[in-house]
């Protein structure tokens, strides 16, 4: 299987993404990776060349403050676009970017292309959850004004990924609403939920936010909107309560001293929280495999990315996805 | 001034409230409060009768599991809905209820009425934020599909009431989206944000759900339901955090003493996270003032609520709100 890694893409790139790329060469045997962007650039980093990590040259590279939709059009030799082309023509089964979110999106949409039967693809980043279990929450920002039916497909593809990539037999899909019961909700909750319940999922009802870090759900169902208000909630209250809690650890020499004694299940705590610790975001609905890495992203997250397409390749994702979106439209 | 209190309202009701009650009747002589409920009942309760506490009778009670349309329609004598008819009638200036959220929303609109030229009414609680001066967030909850138009309402109710009740001069608002940026947002967001931007106030532009706990603005607008992911979401997510604190600070003898230091510090965090403690919900748009106290309220919480009516008619909110709310009616 091949993997093309936008090796321009994210903060800490190409450094990142060289050595990600490397790591992941060198890990992974049965994986072609092909690092895109400009040859120049990249040749010098590569310490080592094993047999199964190749450059593909790219002359251009999306900038973070690029304007997404324009960058994709014009740009047409920037590394992210490259990359997608290789894997709408076949040249590769995957692509991962730590670049330009929006781009990113653009690029998926336009140049990867959609899967067919998928109006809106979803952006499905995990967050974080209590038991250390996590919960795949989609649509993260795609698609702001979701309708009922891009809320029933996110459920099949939440559920299908669950299966595939982290072999739960059974995800409990729920739906991100202000209350449990079914007629709670605005509008697109309250026509969604009666889809919801017909699929050939583990659907669980509506799940409220206070409930989503304990742990409720497997694959929380939202629009774009909601989500991005969820999942910035989460992480501006945890970023909050530890910048208290640093500065009354420093108020004196007693609680100096506790916090010496705390400080390392502290320290796991704020892991635990933080969200960009969790992977990539995989992109659903598109005709072929697009793994959003953090903007953040170092090395080992590059090479976690990898390994993430690598279990979506290998179990088969895309397809399965296919086959459950082209039967209901069959059926529909 | 007389304030009606829904004497039944609230899980440690009646004895929270009459004793509530009894409290605010001794401090503040300039106010007359009624205590609405069963005679019967309320009247043991009583230790003493200061003159401006007076009892007036109401045979029913809505419950917390009541649904709240049958609920206010049918129980015509239900206490709340009494308080109610006081304020339409003029027999009181303000109602305070800890009684089921959902009743008292509809109490508010088929029984208070709506104010001329407000359509959606918006619940209006202050939610946290870690600089103390707190946030007033609207709606929250009582208005689930939001239009631009409404939002606007919202913008103007809230920053009248910093003004009037909070004394202060310049409220920043900001309008609850998923990026700073002018055109970011959802279709609601996008059409509300221009609007916004004309109003008499201080609109401070777009505020993600990351920067509301660090204070980024001082009335938060929002639709019901974007604005109940984000409470929830605070809420669920101090929880978690608390209750791993609590776990990892009992796991031996030296986690227990560095406990032991830190918990004044966590408890006061504690404190200060839970938007219960920061007062009753103004119920904004009515034609009369309606303060909702949360259902756990106690003694004290009701008192307080009996403080923030007596400022809100001593500033004659209700008055400049509709006169804001006709001036644009007229104008437009």
């Amino acid at each position: 299987m091949r993997i093309a890694i936008d090796a321009m893409g994210g903060d800490h790139a190409p450094a990142s993404t060289v050595e990600g790329a490397l790591a992941a060469a060198n890990q992974w045997k049965d994986v072609e990776i092909i690092l895109v962007g400009d040859q120049a650039v990249l040749e010098p980093l590569l310490k080592e060349r094993p047999a199964n990590l190749l450059i593909h040259h790219a002359g251009e590279v999306i900038e973070s403050e690029d304007e997404p939709v324009k960058a994709v059009r014009r740009k047409k030799d920037a590394s992210m676009v490259v990359a997608g082309r290789m894997v709408r023509e076949g040249a590769a089964e995957a692509m991962i970017s730590a670049g330009n979110t929006g781009a990113l999106m653009t690029t998926g949409l336009l140049v990867v292309g959609r899967m067919e039967g998928i109006e809106r693809p979803g952006l499905a980043p995990m967050l974080p959850t209590m038991d250390d279990k996590g919960v795949l929450a989609l649509d993260l920002g795609a698609n702001m004004d979701a309708k009922p039916e891009h809320l029933v497909q996110y459920a099949l593809m939440g559920s299908i990924y669950r299966q595939k990539v982290h072999g739960m037999p059974s995800p409990r899909v729920g739906l991100l609403n202000v209350g449990t019961e079914e007629m709670k909700g605005n509008e697109l909750t309250k026509a969604a939920y009666p889809l919801l319940k017909e699929l050939p999922i583990h659907f669980v009802g509506n799940v409220e936010s206070r409930d989503v870090l304990s742990g409720a759900c497997d694959v929380l169902v939202c629009d774009g909107f909601a989500g991005n208000i969820l999942l910035k909630a989460l992480e501006g209250t945890a970023g909050a309560l530890f910048s208290v809690l640093k500065q009354e650890f420093s108020k004196n020499l007693k609680t100096k001293l506790a916090a010496a004694v705390m400080m390392p299940s502290l320290r796991n705590l704020k892991d635990k929280m933080d969200y960009k610790e969790h992977g990539g975001a995989p992109l659903l609905g598109l005709s072929g495999l697009v793994i959003k890495g953090h903007g953040s992203s170092d090395a080992g997250a590059i090479k976690n990315a990898v390994r993430q397409a690598r279990a979506a390749l290998q179990s088969k994702l895309t397809e399965s996805i296919t086959k459950e979106i082209t039967g209901r439209v069959i059926q529909g």
